[in-house]
């Protein structure tokens, strides 16, 4: 019986391995992908995992699981089907029907952003563009961007990126925005923003970087091209934890419900990274939260 | 006037520095020692940083600090007496009698652990004399160690630490401990852990290493020797923002008062880093905590 299974390998997993395996618990780490590193992998360049200046998302992920797997953490392939409360210990479930015993669970799995499903979109993915605005949008200083989306989110990118941008189109499919009208009227005062209502975005050009979107004005029919470095994409976040059952309590779009503290409606079940709700998805913070799961861990086993 | 004037220079600052140098705010880090890196520039090796596993203390604050260089951070010595909450600004006022005008601050002056007050402390701090288990006691797998100290924490040390060394001895100064007594029960069931009540040690022993500690039994009388290759010191930790006026609200023990979002009773007045109240005092808690203090300050600032 493991004192802890971690589920996910991203920072936040691989972070709780380390912090397990410093504390002398028995951890495992089940992984869906052979190699992990989670949402992080997939991105050129991290300028903001302090003391990594500049890292490549991959390789940063490779120093967080070598570091793990040098303390001497277990790493297990799979896919999670369940998470079986039972009186004095967990069972998580795997697809290939193995099922594993521990005492504490730690649901690491992450959150992925929402893709808008256009021609472009997959084959350019870093290469102009960015789910991120925080994260990606200091590459883009003095250009022409666009941002996708009508939420908080869209909003709250548009109005960063114009500090230092060129200029930001800011592209929604409505006739007005989602997001709060505060942040709207702050964007509308920008200089350098420009918004497109009822539009939507039909293709992603470019072939080694971005060079512009195809817009589509659904309620004039009007056509156009607009010319871009930059496409940073915000209609929102999908968890990952769909398809598992079992799961602790969630908030409406699907988040495990946890504080600081990563504990979750069911006692011994912590929740870790961006798949706990929070306000800042990032690498160092979804690395804290393994850390102060953990903590969380110990207090429940009482060591 | 800055957007932020961050206090201090351990990772919970220069974290700040650099989230507030990618959101495009105008920052400026006062720190009291010319180099910075805070409390972790005095360990000898940290494990528990992900992605850097096993570097020294001094390097990582130095890598800290030349990332948030790099992106532009303004560094300035001082010390700071007090933060004046204005109508529609703050004044930080330095020891020289300068005043500097910023929107927001964030105190990010950390904690340091209480010392004992004994010879060969300090000459053997970080050569077996430690402040923090969770971060040293690795160190020590397979050896003797003492934990000096009553409460909790103490408590929770010769739990932790029994699990992979040789032997605990826990010395206390009282004739009962003042921590939990389902943690003083469960150190107690350890075969590994010796208490010495009515205990204090009075010289640490060592040139090059601890080689053992010198005791003397308040009640007894008794002087001894204790063989032991490390010692934790575990009698509480200080707040370092003592001397300074127009601070939050604290707790009792004077960290000050903030939940993840490192929001304080003063609006536009952050804490990050150990000197909030929080369970679990990393580099890598700090870190995030500089991290979600810009989140808040950017709220604040309605950017």
């Amino acid at each position: 019986m493991y004192d802890t299974v971690i589920v996910g390998s991203g920072p936040a997993g691989l972070t709780a391995g380390i912090y397990a395996k410093r504390a002398g618990l028995e951890a495992l780490i089940i992984e869906n992908t052979p190699v992990g590193g989670g949402q992080i992998a997939t991105t050129d360049r991290v300028d903001n995992y302090p003391g990594l200046l500049g890292i490549n998302g991959m390789e940063l992920g490779m120093k967080f699981r070598e570091h793990a797997e040098k303390l001497g953490c277990e790493f297990k392939d799979g896919q999670v089907v369940s998470v079986d409360d039972r009186v004095s210990s967990k069972i998580v479930k795997l697809e290939s029907g193995e099922e594993i015993e521990t005492k504490t669970v730690i649901l690491a799995l992450g959150a992925d952003h929402s893709k808008l499903g256009v021609p472009g979109e997959d084959e350019l993915r870093g290469k102009g563009v960015s789910y991120c605005a925080t994260c990606d949008g200091a590459f883009f200083r003095g250009k022409e961007v666009a941002v996708i989306g009508g939420g908080d989110v869209a909003l709250g990118d548009a109005i960063y990126l114009s500090k230092f941008v060129k200029k930001v189109y800011l592209i929604h499919r409505r006739d007005q925005f989602r997001g709060a009208k505060s942040l709207a009227d702050e964007a509308a005062s920008k200089e350098n923003v420009t918004f497109l209502y009822d539009t939507v975005v039909t293709n992603i050009n470019g072939s080694e970087n971005v060079t512009g979107v195809e817009t589509l004005n659904k309620k004039t029919g009007e056509k156009g091209t607009l010319a871009v470095n930059g496409v940073f994409i915000a209609v929102g976040t999908t968890p990952n934890a769909n398809g598992i059952s079992g799961l602790p309590e969630t908030d409406e779009k699907g988040y495990i419900k946890a504080g600081e503290d990563c504990a979750t409606s069911i006692p011994g079940v912590f929740v870790a990274g961006d798949l706990r709700t929070k306000k800042l998805r990032q690498v160092i913070t979804a690395a804290a939260d393994g850390a102060n799961a953990i903590t969380s861990v110990q207090d429940f086993l009482k060591i």
